[in-house]
């Protein structure tokens, strides 16, 4: 950290600063210039609170200079991290399909769509029983319903099961059907569910906080991290901007920018982020060439009768395409596409 | 709700668009023009979902023309709502001033939080117990023991107690203690949490998203009423922009945009929007001037000590200036500053 | 300006900045911790190029302390500054009043404007003949035709004209009618423009870019100051942000954060922040709470038939409210209403 | 266009509209429902005024349905095009590599960049001369001695030269020496500027605003084509967002939102929208994968001495994967590199 001071500072104020800071056993580098004096400190800072040292009388800015997560920062586990979900690897060797419906609608649709996801490589299903809806009025998700459905389509399929909890109630539930439990983008600073999700012994995917820096989305990792689990998958899925075209923008850069900061694995969602049907093949091929190591994508056998979200979802048609992509650009990056757990 | 059609649209999906909508029991207007044809929906469209309506062969645009919320809407309740805490009046009529400390420390920096408050004019005293917190590393609240302390200020004092709740699961308790329940931020699309406090029979303070659209903002609450319960305030908090000058950009405009579209009281938290001392008392008068129904403010009696937000807190050499705005702005407005209850 | 170097830094590393630093004349000093370097530089460090500096093997990280304007910065110049254009002030001592159409289009409408203006306690007539439009096809103003017509109505009713230069090459024409030029949010970056402006021996009023932050607000009248003409008004006229209610962010921080770094006069225009009729009078009242030197607001005496942004203009029965305002807020601030230069 | 009727209005603020729009030759649908009216208007609206349209007595909003801009839309010119720049073409059948310097420093500097680009397959030259800079004190560029320079490389290498041009003024002299003339994100609403490249005759790279909404950039380009030039080229260089961690966010669903509005080809500047040198290539793959028609990248030999941009130009050593990801991702998408003008 760094504390510039003013050019009103006295040395009394100076004084005052480096007491505070060493009393939390943090050493302080006075350097005094012509117009300004600067305060260096290293050490462990994290006991010293960055906004009361800003409000200490004469100081001008505090800069932080390290991480303020530790758990999931690469600084102290250069080799990146590979998830396990039900058997497939999630990681920097491989790039992992992930697809299925955004939302369980019925028993039948499901099944469809998780065919729909294997024809196409994938090797994860996903699919939503509780869906968080910006409308009260809007379809919430089948519940407790749709998980068994997801179970049933696993069993049929063998495909693990990615589904998204929103409430910290729910947890125990749904990881008693799902492999890895997702986090999603509302929730993406609700604390009591990311240590509830922390705690209940199953894989996580965090989507990003549609608003969420960087910085903030690790921070919310470190929160999952912090109540025992590592195991944690991080998913770009498009920010907020003015931008209207699409209903968010991808931000491919946060893909390699977390991969540097964080030893965890990045995926990217190409569905969400678009919003649009015809983007979501372009976005799927810039997300593996910029180094994700995964996709997460919604099928739906009828979007036209898709409850939520169908003009995004991949249709028949557009498999063969996506194969193709899963086939064509993981080995340009030196990957390959994660197989299914082989018995 | 209006269908736009794209030019290659043909007969067929215009009479399938036309099926699907009178299904739902809602009328279709054609409009057939040289280039396009345009299908203007009269009705109540809620069960039709708009992002599967894009999804028909042959639609280009879907444009929602109709409030998407309803209880809390102006359209249907055109008399500007007040909302009664412990007594206290928020809503048209008056100017209320909501103050005390970000964080409940302790009971001697409660009590002088809550002095302070008193002496600027609050009828209302704010401090969180319960603190949503980016790293989990920092102060994350007392908790219960700080509902306590804030029950023991309101014994002490005769002051309402407006404090955060965090996590559905602690609704009922906070509600136990709080006269007002505060929903933050970072949960404004928290659904779980928004229905809880929607149920738990106290007035609802919802502050804005820092990324939610004024339509989102009141979505939301409409979770809320949906559940029962019409008391809610709407607090404009700042959103997130590009400028880093601010901590937040504080959104004025959103005051008398809200106040038009929905009945709920609005009022400005200047303390979390700039984050700044120095920009409390401008910001104040801003927040007054443009028609808010009230403001919230952070004091506390030794920010350099604060464990949070210490330096966006006034301190009592501000309290006189506070106090002079809380009398000298209202009127102009055709307000009064809030009183107290008086027995 | 502090160097933050990385883990990996060598002895030779630091020594390689530290060589570099002391080539352009800056002292620097070392603090070497336990995990990091951290290098203060002090003294003139214009010279010195941040980027490239960042480029250096081991540098984790460059930032600014100092800042990076200097003539209309108020670090070297405390007292706040008064414009004066054609004898009326534009400071800290008053509330200034500029009004006017959007566009001149007639003769007749310009004077009825200019009327409406003087009606409501403007003493500044604005009125674009040069307007920057999105679109091509979309009315670009009367040009000189429409300065002449400026000129009439200043005959007419002694009002001092502001109006709008879009191109480098009309300043002369322009600065031959106008008794102060604008710069309008687009041309924000027009460094060739900004220079044009600052050696045309006129007052400047500089509209903030909408996507700029505070500093490079401030940078883009420091190349107006370095032309030699220290007579720029700031404009604060919205950002860009995801809110898509209103058609800019008024950000009203902007004004104390501005007056605090720079000497120079900030206004507002809340006609083109809002975008709509009904939000204009609210937001000027906002603005001259927060402590705004002036607002600047269209009206057209039909705005139903203007040609440009009619929706946004105040109209006849606005008038008195608008009157009002400057008179009662100015007072609470400490101002007065800025009056015509009497002879 | 669409006009939506407030529930107050009247048969006679219907029966105005209708005759305003009829007045300009527009047919107007009248769709009476219950609660609303919707007034659908079919034919060329480029005549009528929306924002005029909006403040008609009873209208509470006006939605258009068409494109703003023509000559660059793709609904007439289904056929995307390819522009010719010294014979090396840019558009769907190619990725078009464009490299060197951010800046012109030196004869030696430039060739040896020149050289390096060959290296990595680029086939045209880019190199500034005339340099927008946020600081009135930063290095402005060369100016005239700079293009010389870039004469004298093409001479020694073959490759035609891309360079930005910042004032009306320069553009003849900036196109006496250029193949190609750039306008900077800074001048993306300089309508005099665009006007004056359109008028120019030389093809033109058109980098995206850096909060200009896609429609906003298309409009731009339409100022261009208007003037008689439609050799555009759109450059897609990361838009501002509230993410700090790199220089701008790159939007990359822009370049097929683009290329399905526009028939102009689309390329990406990697070096400027990441800012940082270590995200370059990862870019680069992402802009091709996505369907990029070109990249502009920077590269230098010696870039801890460049005087801009340092920090984010490709050195030496990254040449070799450059020319990798050339050789392997466009024919992926159905392209080839393109080659240079072969005699």
């Amino acid at each position: 950290m760094v504390i510039v001071m003013g050019q009103e500072a006295t040395g009394d104020d100076i004084a005052s600063i480096v007491a505070v800071v060493q009393a939390a056993g943090v050493e302080a580098f006075v350097s005094r210039g012509v117009r300004r004096t600067i305060v260096g400190l290293v050490g462990d800072v994290t006991q010293l609170d960055e906004a009361s040292l800003r409000g200490m009388p004469g100081v001008r800015e505090v800069m932080r200079v390290s991480t303020p997560y530790k758990l999931v920062s690469r600084e102290n586990h250069p080799e990146r991290s590979t998830v396990h979900v039900g058997g497939v690897p999630i990681g920097p060797g491989t790039v992992t399909l992930i697809a299925g419906p955004c939302a369980v609608e019925t028993p039948q649709q499901t099944l469809e769509a998780a065919r729909m996801a294997m024809a196409a490589g994938a090797t994860l299903l996903r699919g939503g029983a509780f869906k968080p809806r910006t409308s009260p009025y809007a379809f919430q998700g089948l519940g407790e319903q749709g998980l068994r459905i997801l179970a049933e389509v696993r069993e049929e399929t063998g495909l693990p099961i990615v589904t998204e909890v929103v409430d910290a109630q729910d947890v125990a539930l749904v990881a008693s059907y799902a492999d890895m439990l997702q986090v999603g983008t509302r929730n993406a600073q609700n604390f009591a569910l990311l240590q509830a999700v922390g705690a209940a012994g199953r894989p996580v995917m965090l989507k990003r906080g549609m608003s969420s820096t960087i910085e903030e989305w690790l921070m919310a990792a470190e929160y999952i991290a912090q109540r025992g689990n590592l195991d944690i998958v991080l998913c770009e899925r498009g920010i907020r901007t003015f931008e209207t075209a699409t209903r968010n923008t991808l931000d491919v850069s946060a893909v390699p920018v977390a991969q540097r900061l964080s030893h965890l694995p990045v995926i990217v969602d190409p569905s969400h982020s678009g919003g649009q049907r015809d983007l979501v093949l372009p976005l799927t091929r810039a997300a593996i060439a910029v180094g994700a190591d995964g996709v997460i994508i919604d099928v739906h056998p009828h979007p036209e009768q898709a409850i939520v979200d169908g003009p995004q979802a991949l249709v028949d048609t557009d498999l063969g395409e996506l194969a193709q992509v899963m086939r064509d650009f993981p080995p340009l990056l030196g990957k390959t596409a994660a197989a299914a757990l082989t018995v």
